[in-house]
C-alpha cells in the first residue's frame, strides 16, 4: 500500500468535498474502479460496512424478518410490468444482451431494485391469509447508471438491503412501513450517531410505484441533505400488476398490500461527512472497525512488550482493538490512527509500565487521561460512550444551527445562500409550487416531517393555505 | 406458502435426482426463477448459507484474511488481459452493452470470477515488500452462462467467496494455496460432515490461468464426484499480465506470486445429497438453521404451554430452536420437521410435564429417549454431537464402499458401470490418455490425491510407468 501522509489532508472546514474524497482514499476505505461510477470497498471500509450490516440485520430479525437471496437479472418484460415503476428506473438500467457469443432473445435487466422479482414469487408463494405477513429482506448490490458519482454517496453499483413485505390489509402494511422507518431512525441515530428527521415524501419525490414514501433525512456539514433510508407503502399497486392474491378468513380472494424499504452504503458516506474533522475520520464507537488502538511508546522495551501483550488479551475480549508494532515513530502513529478515526488511543511507555498506568486519548477532543491499568477497561467503555454521545450532540447542534424558517420564496432563497441547510417553510401541497422552488433555488422538499406541529400558514409560493411547514433543502 | 405434503416425496434411494429437486422445493430451500439457470434462495436455504458463511469467514479471519468488495462489472479489455484466463471464461460471460437507451463504447462483462479486478488494484496498491502478503477475500455472486443447471450444484448465478492473495515468493504463495485447501477440507469435514479427498488437478482440469489447482472432492450417493472447493497457485502469471511488482528488501523490483481460492453454494447441494434420506433432509448440526424443534403434544393444555415456554427460554440460549404451535397434528409436524432436516425433536405432552420429562428424537435414526427436563440441554448437545459424527461416518463408509481400483481402461469402464464412484487407477501423466478415458467412460481425473501412497504401476491406457494412482470419477 502506498504510504499515507496525514499532513497532506485537505482541511474539512476548508473544502468538504475534497476532504471527503481524500480521507476516503488515505484511510483506505475505498478506491476508484476503471468503470465510471463504480468503487472498490477496501478492507477497512468493508469492516465498517459489515458492522453496520450486522447491527441492522439484528434489528430486522428482531422484528420478524428473514433474509433471502434473489437473482441479479430479470427479463425486460418483468421490469415493465408496473408502469410507474419502470418509468422511474428505465433510464438507469444496465442491460445484458449477450452470453458468450450468443444474442439473447429477450434482454435482461440488472436489478436497479427488486420489487418485481419479489412480487413475481409472492404471487406463487402466497395463497392463504395464513401465509401473511410475508416478511423478507435481502442484502445485495443493485446497479443504476449515474452521471455524477461520489464514493459511497452515489455509485453506479451500491450495496444495500431491501426489505419486501406483503400483508393482509392496508393497515398492516402501513404499520410495517412506519415500523421499518423507525428501525432506520433508531439505527442511524443510535449506532451511527447521526440525527435525522423522519418524514413523508411529497408526491413528486416519492418512489416510483409507491403510494407513500417515508424517509429519514440527515444534514451534511455543507448544509445539503442526505436521504439516509426510505420505506415505501405500495398499497395494492404491485399486487394488482403481479396478481398477488390470498384467500382471506372470510373466504374472499383479496389482493395483498405490500411495502419495501432500503438503506444503503450512502450512510457510510453520511457518517464520514458528519463526524470527521481536519485530522481525518472519527468513527462512531458502535460501528468503528477498531475501537481502541494501543501504541507502544518504546516498542523495543521488554516491559512495554509484556504490558501491551497483557493489555491485548484483556481489552481484546471486550473491544475491537489493534496494537501498532510497526517501526514508525509514535507521533506518526498518533496521526495515522487519528486519521483513520479510531475512537480511543492507549499509549504505553516504560514509565507507564513502571507506574502501572496507561495514557488514554479520546479521538474527538484529544482529551488525555492517565488511567491505572486495572481501571482501563471501564475507562475505555466510559470514553466510548461519552464519545458516541458527544458526536451525536455535536451533529445535532450543527444541524439545528443550520435549520431555519422562511415564509417566502425570496426568504428561502436568501437563507439557502447565507446559511445553507434545512429550511422549514409552508407549502400548499401543489406540485407546481414545489417545482418552482426547485427551479429557482435548487432546493427540494426533503420531507413533510412527522413531528412537525400544526401551524396555519401560507404557501411560500402561491400564498394558499397550509397546515404545517415542510422541510426544504438542497440534497446529495 | 403452498402446503407441503411429505408423503409425496420421491424416495431418495429410488431416484436421487428427483428426490433432490423435490426436497429442495418442499423444504423451501430454493425455487426456480424465470431466467434460465437462476434460482431464488428462500429464507430456510439462506439461513443455512448464512451459517456456512459465518463458519468459513471465521476461519478466513483467523488465518489473517480481510474482506473487501469489488465491482460486478469489468471492461472487456480487462478480462482479456490474461490469455488462458479469458479463453476459459469467455463463452460463459454475460455481456452488458447498454445503459438506459445508450450503447456503451466498450461492453462490460459481469464477473465470472474476479482475478482480473483484484489484480488491477494489486498493481496499484502493492509497492514494497512491506505491503505483502496481501490477503483479501470477498463474498459475492458471480455469473456464468450454463446450459444444464440444477439447484445449488450448477446455477448461472452463484454465491461464493473468492480469496485473492499476493506474496513475496513462490514458496509463500504455495503455502497459502495449501493452507486454504486445508481450511476448506476442515470446514467441509468438520462443519458439513462430508468426507473429502484433497488433491491436485491434472493439467487439463486446472483453473484457467493457474499453474496448479488443488481441490477437495466429495462423492455423492449416485457415485458422481462433486468438486467442493478449489485453491489455485498462479505463480507470476497474473503478476506479469497486470504488472504487479514490488521493491524487495534487496532493492530489486520483483513480480508478486498470487493465489486464489473459492468455495460456493455447491456445498449446500453436497450436504443435501450426502446426508438426506427417504424422509427428507438431514442437516449437519453445526450449520442446521434450526437445531431443535419443540413439538407440544397438546398445545391447548396450559401445563404444556407453560413447560414449553420455559424450555424455549432455556434451550434458546444454547441452541437454534423453534417451537411449532401451529394447528396441525403432532404426526404432521413430526413429518414436516423431519423433512426439513432438523437434527433433534423434543416432544412435550401433559404426561411429560407431570413427570418432569420430555421425549427427545434424533433425526437420522429416529432413536427416542425420555429425558428429565433438567438433563435436556446436555442430552441435546450429546445428541447433536453424536448425530454429526454419525453423518460423517456414514458418508465416509458410503464413499469407501464406492471407491475401487482398476488397472485397465476396460476394468475402469466396468467398475463405473457396476459400482459408480471413485476409481483409483494408474495414469502416466499424459493428457491424451486422460482424454481417452473421458471419451470412453465419461470419467475425468478428479484429482491426484495428496495422501495417495507411492506405488509403481502402469498407466491404465498406454501402460507407461506411473508412480501413484489418481482418482477417476464421473462428476457433477
Amino acid at each position: 500500500m502506498q504510504p499515507t501522509y496525514v499532513t497532506e489532508l485537505t482541511r474539512k472546514s476548508h473544502d468538504l468535498s475534497r476532504w471527503y474524497t481524500e480521507v476516503i482514499l488515505k484511510a483506505q476505505l475505498a478506491d476508484y474502479w476503471n468503470v465510471h461510477g463504480f468503487q472498490i470497498v477496501r478492507p477497512y471500509g468493508h469492516a465498517l460496512w459489515e458492522l453496520m450490516q450486522s447491527r441492522l440485520d439484528g434489528r430486522f430479525k428482531a422484528t420478524g424478518h428473514k433474509n433471502a437471496q434473489f437473482p441479479l437479472l430479470m427479463p425486460e418484460s418483468l421490469l415493465t410490468k408496473e408502469a410507474e415503476h419502470v418509468e422511474g428506473f428505465a433510464p438507469e438500467v444496465f442491460w445484458v444482451t449477450h452470453t458468450g457469443k450468443e444474442e439473447l432473445t429477450e434482454r435482461l435487466a440488472i436489478r436497479p431494485t427488486s420489487e418485481t422479482l419479489f412480487m413475481t414469487m409472492y404471487a406463487k408463494w402466497i395463497d392463504s391469509w395464513r401465509d401473511l405477513p410475508m416478511l423478507l429482506n435481502q442484502w445485495c448490490s443493485v446497479l443504476r447508471a449515474e452521471k455524477t458519482t461520489r464514493f459511497f454517496l452515489r455509485t453506479a453499483e451500491f450495496q444495500w438491503q431491501e426489505g419486501h413485505t406483503a400483508h393482509r390489509s392496508a393497515e398492516d402494511a402501513r404499520e410495517e412501513t412506519m415500523r421499518m422507518l423507525e428501525v432506520y431512525r433508531d439505527f442511524v441515530e443510535s449506532d451511527l450517531a447521526i440525527p435525522v428527521v423522519p418524514g413523508r415524501k411529497s408526491e413528486s419525490e416519492k418512489f416510483a410505484g409507491a403510494l407513500e414514501t417515508y424517509t429519514i433525512e440527515a444534514l451534511m456539514p455543507d448544509g445539503q441533505a442526505l436521504q439516509s433510508g426510505t420505506s415505501h407503502f405500495f398499497g395494492e399497486n404491485f399486487a394488482r400488476a403481479f396478481e398477488i392474491t390470498f384467500q382471506d378468513q372470510d373466504g374472499q380472494r383479496k389482493h395483498v398490500h405490500t411495502t419495501s424499504w432500503g438503506l444503503s452504503w450512502r450512510t457510510v458516506g453520511a457518517l464520514i461527512m458528519v463526524h470527521g474533522d481536519d485530522a481525518g475520520l472519527i468513527f462512531p464507537p458502535r460501528v468503528a472497525p477498531t475501537q481502541v488502538v494501543i501504541v507502544p511508546i518504546r516498542p523495543d522495551d521488554a516491559t512495554v512488550v509484556e504490558a501491551v501483550g497483557k493489555l491485548q488479551g484483556e481489552l481484546g475480549a471486550r473491544f475491537r482493538i489493534e496494537a501498532d508494532w510497526s517501526d514508525k515513530s509514535p507521533g506518526w502513529k498518533f496521526n495515522e490512527w487519528e486519521m483513520r478515526g479510531v475512537p480511543v488511543r492507549v499509549e504505553v511507555g516504560p514509565r507507564d509500565v513502571k507506574n502501572g498506568q496507561a495514557v488514554l486519548v479520546r479521538r474527538d477532543n484529544r482529551e488525555k487521561s492517565v488511567v491505572p491499568l486495572a481501571d482501563l477497561p471501564a475507562a475505555i467503555q466510559a470514553t466510548l460512550d461519552a464519545l458516541h454521545l458527544a458526536l451525536f450532540e455535536r451533529a445535532k447542534a450543527d444541524r439545528d444551527a443550520r435549520t431555519s424558517r422562511a415564509d417566502s420564496l425570496a426568504a428561502l432563497s436568501a437563507t439557502l445562500k447565507e446559511r445553507p441547510g434545512f429550511v422549514r417553510a409552508h407549502w400548499c401541497g401543489d406540485a407546481a409550487c414545489e417545482a418552482r422552488v426547485k427551479a429557482e433555488t435548487g432546493a427540494t422538499i426533503r420531507c413533510i416531517p412527522l413531528d412537525e406541529p400544526e401551524e396555519p400558514g401560507a404557501c411560500l409560493v402561491d400564498g394558499k393555505p397550509s397546515q404545517k411547514r415542510v422541510l426544504f433543502a438542497r440534497a446529495y
